[in-house]
C-alpha cells in the first residue's frame, strides 16, 4: 500500500504554564493508507515542527519532511526504515526535522501494525512484552514539604518507584537541593527507588553538580538525570567517575542516533533514556536500544506526556527483559489524559506493559480532543500551505 | 540600550533547484536598538525558523526564541552571551531554535560593533583580523570533464584553492569518484589546496568512505570532508586512523557547543568546520575556536551563502594568526550575492580578511532584496502571529 494522507493536529490546554510539564501541548500526526489509519506524536513546539513539515525546499538537502513520505510505500517495516533515512538525507540541515520525522515514524508504525494485526513490538522481532517498573514521574514541590507531601502521596497511591525533577532543583543553593533531596526519601520511605532529574540546570558546570553527589549518595538515589545539557560528553564523563559514584541517567535530548551513541560510549551514564517523540520515532530508538544491550547500558523510556506517547516510546525496549524500569508520567495535563481512550495502567504487581493489541493500542479520542484543536493557518506568498485539518 | 525590535526576512530565488545550493533562499534577521542597526542570517529553512521565534509555548523548557530576546539590554558582548544563555534555557526542547539564534546573535554583534563604531572581531577580543586564504567551494560537475572544466576555470581566476563537493559524489561507485578526483587535480594544477567534500553521502559507513583514501592520496587532498553524518564520531574515527592517511574535516552541522567539542575530541578531524549561522551565532563560534586552538585542531567557516554570512563566519577566528584557511562561496545565485552591497574580496596577493569596518562591515541592500521577500502568514486561532515586515 502506499502513504495516501499524512494530517496533523496541534492540540493544547487553553493556558499554557510557566512549568516544566510537557503535557500541556501536542502534535499528533495521523496518516492513511490502504484503509487503515495509524497515530503518532511528537514532542515539543507544534507550531515549529508543522513549518518544517510544510516549508518550502531551501536547497537539496534541506526539503520539507513531507518530501520524503507523501505517497511512498509502506507494507513493511523496512519501508519506514528507509522513509527515516530519506528524512535524514532530504533534511538533513532541517534541524527540526527529527522531532517531526519523531511522530510520522510512530504513525507509520502503528498502521503497520494495525494492518498486520500485530503489536509494533513484534514488528521490531520481539516476541513478548516484558513487564516493567513504572516510576511516578514528578516535578519537586515548590519547596521541601511539597515535595515531601508529593512523596507521600505516591507512595500511598502504590507507586514503588518515583522520580522527582525539574521545578525549584539547582536554583536556589545547595541546602534547599539537600533538603528537596531528604524529603523524597522520606516521603517514599526506605525501600523505594529514587530518581533525581536535574532538568539540565548545570549547563556542563562539573563542579556544581559534583556538589550534590553526597546527599545523592545518602538518599540511595537510584540515577542522578541530566546535570548537564544533552551531549555535554566531559561534564558527564567527570561526574561518572567522581565520588561518592552515582549512577548517571540522561539522552532525553538526542535527536538522532549517533547523539546516543556518543552519551553511550563517551558520557559514563549507566541508563540511556529515550524519547520515541524526538529521537526520530521507533525505527531510531530501537538501534539505540539494540546498542545499549550490547554495551551493557540500561535503556529507560523518556515520556512526559500522553498514553499514546508511553506506548510509543515501550516498543524499542518491551522485548528487552533485564530493563524494567519505565518512565511513566501521573501529573498528566487533562489534554494529555483525554488523547488515546485507553490507558497503560500499572497492574496488581504494579507493573505495565506495552500493549498487547495490533499497533500501538490505542484509539484517539477525536471527540474529546476536538476542544483543544489550534487553528493553524500558514500562507507562503498568498498559497495556503497549511491549515488545520479536520479529525 | 534595549532591544527595540526583532523582525525576520524570508528571501528566496523565484525558482528553487534540487542541488546541493545554499544560496538560493535565505533568513535575513534586522534587529533595531537605541538608533542602531544590526543584520544577521540564519542557515537554512526559513519557514521553520520563522515558526520557532514566534511559536506558542509548549512549557517552560520550549518558549519561543523571541521570548529570550525582545526587549532585553544590550551594551557589551556579555549581554549577547546572556541572551544565548537564555535561549538555550527557555528553547531546550525546541529543536530548530540554534539555528533562529544563530541569526539573532550574529545582528546583534553587528549592532552592537555599529555602536561602538568597532568591528565585531575586536568585540570578541581580537587586535586583528589575519588574511584567509579563500578556497573556491563549489559543487561537482556532473560528469568527470565537467568537474575539470570547472576546476581549470578555477585556476585560471586565480584562486591557489579549490573545494569540490556534494554533487555526484558517492552516488555512482568508487569508479566514477576516483574520475572526478582525478578531473579536479588535473584542472587545477600540482601546486594547488585541493579539498573534497563528501556531503555526508555515506552516512555511518566508514568502509564505503575508506575506499576513497587512496585516491583521495595521490590528488594530495588537502582534507576530506564529512564523509560521514555530524556527529557520527566512530565513523570519523576509524576513518582517521586509516591508511592511507588522508586529514579529515567536518562540524558543519553542529547547532551547539558541546556538539562541536566532541567533534574535536572524539572523532580525529583536523579540521573543525563551524557556520555561525547554525552554531548559534557568533558567541558560540568564538568559544568553539578556542577550544580548537587549545586543542590543536584547525578552525575553519563554513560558508555556503551571502558575504553577509561569510563577515560573521570570519569574526570568531579572524584573530587567529594560524588558521589561514576560509571557505569561499563562488557559485553565489543572484539572491546571495545581493544581499549586502559590499563585497569581500580577495586582495593582490589573494587573501581575504574579515572586512574593518563597524560591525560586520555590510550595508543590506533593502531596494534590492524586496524582489526576493517572500510574503509569509501565520495565524494561530485567528490571531496573526507573524506577518513579513517591510524592509
Amino acid at each position: 500500500m502506499k502513504i495516501e494522507s499524512v494530517d496533523f493536529f496541534y492540540v493544547s490546554m487553553p493556558e499554557i504554564l510557566d512549568i516544566g510539564d510537557g503535557s500541556q501541548d501536542a502534535l499528533l500526526v495521523r496518516i492513511r493508507a490502504g484503509g487503515f489509519e495509524g497515530w503518532g506524536e511528537c514532542e515539543a513546539s507544534p507550531l515549529t515542527s508543522i513549518a518544517s513539515y510544510v516549508a518550502p525546499m531551501s536547497h537539496s538537502a534541506c526539503k520539507p519532511v513531507k518530501y520524503s513520505v507523501e505517497g511512498k510505500e509502506l507494507n513493511t517495516a523496512e519501508d519506514i526504515q528507509k522513509i527515516s533515512i530519506a528524512v535524514h538525507e532530504n533534511s538533513l540541515d532541517l534541524l527540526q526535522a527529527d522531532h517531526t520525522l519523531s511522530g510520522i515514524d510512530i504513525a507509520l508504525y502503528d498502521l503497520l501494525g494495525k494492518k498486520h494485526n500485530a503489536p509494533v513490538y513484534t514488528l521490531l522481532g520481539y516476541k513478548n512484552a516484558y513487564p516493567k517498573l513504572p516510576y511516578a514521574s514528578q516535578l519537586f514541590g515548590d519547596d521541601a514539604e511539597e515535595t515531601f507531601n508529593k512523596a507521600k502521596k505516591t507512595k500511598t497511591t502504590g507507586y514503588k518507584a518515583v522520580k522527582f525533577g525539574w521545578g525549584p532543583f539547582g536554583k536556589y543553593g545547595l541546602a534547599k537541593d539537600v533538603a528537596h533531596l531528604k524529603a523524597a526519601r522520606e516521603g517514599m520511605g526506605p525501600d523505594a527507588y529514587i530518581m533525581i532529574d536535574a532538568g539540565t540546570i548545570f549547563g556542563e558546570d562539573f563542579s556544581i553538580a559534583k556538589e550534590r553527589l553526597q546527599a545523592l549518595k545518602e538518599i540511595n538515589a537510584y540515577w542522578f538525570e541530566e546535570p548537564f545539557f544533552n551531549g555535554a560528553l566531559n561534564a558527564y564523563h567527570q561526574l561518572s567517575i567522581s565520588e561518592p559514584r552515582v549512577p548517571l541517567a540522561g539522552g532525553e535530548g538526542c535527536n538522532n542516533y549517533v547523539q546516543a551513541q556518543a552519551m553511550i560510549e563517551h558520557s559514563g551514564v549507566k541508563f540511556i533514556q529515550i524519547d520515541a517523540g524526538r529521537i526520530g520515532g521507533i525505527t531510531v530508538s530501537k538501534r539505540v536500544a539494540d546498542l545499549a544491550v550490547a554495551r551493557n547500558i540500561t535503556y529507560v523510556n523518556h515520556t512526559f506526556t500522553s498514553h499514546l506517547a508511553l506506548s510509543a516510546s515501550l516498543q524499542a525496549y518491551a522485548g528487552i527483559e533485564n530493563d524494567i524500569i519505565s518512565e511513566y508520567p501521573v501529573e498528566l495535563k487533562k489534554l494529555a489524559q483525554e488523547i488515546a481512550k485507553e490507558k497503560i495502567l500499572p497492574d496488581a504487581n504494579g507493573y505495565i506493559s506495552a500493549p498487547d493489541r495490533p499497533g500501538l493500542g490505542m484509539t484517539i479520542d477525536t471527540i474529546a480532543l476536538k476542544k483543544y484543536l489550534v487553528d493553524v493557518d500558514i500562507k507562503v506568498n498568498g498559497e495556503k500551505i497549511y491549515t488545520t485539518p479536520e479529525f
